[in-house]
């Protein structure tokens, strides 16, 4: 398998954010072949304004080559009163239009599986910017009152290796979205 | 009827933003029993970032008090991706859990009609928030494309009247919801 490049973009600026932990322990636990980059500027993100697009504000143009260097991205977001983080949405509004989304995998992970609002906007959001949903990566992870952090999620033994073979059937699912690309 | 005070928030912050010409064209045909306040700071909130809580950031404050004060509340917002503006969220998520949405009668204004995936969204998130929907109060007005700027708005022979019988419909329902207040 060729080396992949994954950014992961939580949708929490809380410190003790259960999906920031989330992707820092995929960050852990992926194997040699797969680096996880986990996007740590969210909140240097200025609030979006059409008006301010070209040149783009330093902060977007580094999310803009963030995403175009990664093979796939990985997004853990909490869901606030039934809908998408605003911090998130912010991030994504910068990013509409971007030639980098299309065809882009995209894996959605879900630290609280009771909530699917925010999900399922986000998903819409995702599809509508052209990305490529693997749906076979996405993984629910009930996380949310564990009280697990990042070494408690690399250190349990029953999700320590969902999210390993989350990473692997991501990798796979980008390497076979290349294959069939030129024929599609 | 008695003196209503309603704010009025755009989700966009582009300069020529259609929602926030016809906010402010609604101000304007406002009659002198309705004062409409538009919400100028969307751009000062902070990220929102639940550990940043107490004491709440000052624009943050300051939006606090506006919803206070507010009898109602008139939302117009773009789609970005069909999704919430990100920015408008932001505001939201700094929001959720203020007691001052309770029953807070929101009227929704739509300016690009065919769009429908966001208001539906904004909805879900305001229900949660314990806001009241005023649906005899929502309003589709076919602004985009039209060039029409906030004076033009204001001018116009067909949709002033209706931005009109809007303000006064929703102050009327502001109204009753108030009587059946104390049974409800």
């Amino acid at each position: 398998m060729s080396q992949r490049r994954l950014l992961a973009i939580s949708g929490s600026l809380r410190r003790a954010s259960t999906n920031s932990a989330l992707l820092r322990a995929v960050r852990q636990l992926a194997p040699a072949e797969i680096t996880v980059e986990v996007y740590g500027e969210l909140a240097l993100l200025p609030p979006f304004n059409p008006d301010l697009e070209l040149p783009y504000p330093p902060a977007v143009e580094r999310l803009r080559r963030q995403l175009n260097a990664a093979d796939g991205v990985l997004l853990a977001s909490p869901e606030y009163a039934h809908g998408i983080s605003g911090v998130l949405k912010n991030s994504l509004d910068w990013l509409v239009g971007c030639e980098a989304w299309v065809g882009k995998p995209v894996a959605l992970l879900n630290a609280a599986p009771r909530a699917h609002h925010a999900l399922e906007a986000l998903a819409e959001v995702l599809r509508t910017m052209s990305a490529r949903l693997v749906v076979e990566a996405a993984l629910a992870v009930p996380l949310l009152g564990s009280g697990l952090d990042e070494d408690g999620i690399v250190g349990h033994p029953e999700i320590a290796p969902r999210l390993r073979a989350m990473l692997l059937t991501f990798a796979r699912a980008i390497g076979e979205g290349e294959e069939v690309a030129p024929e599609g």
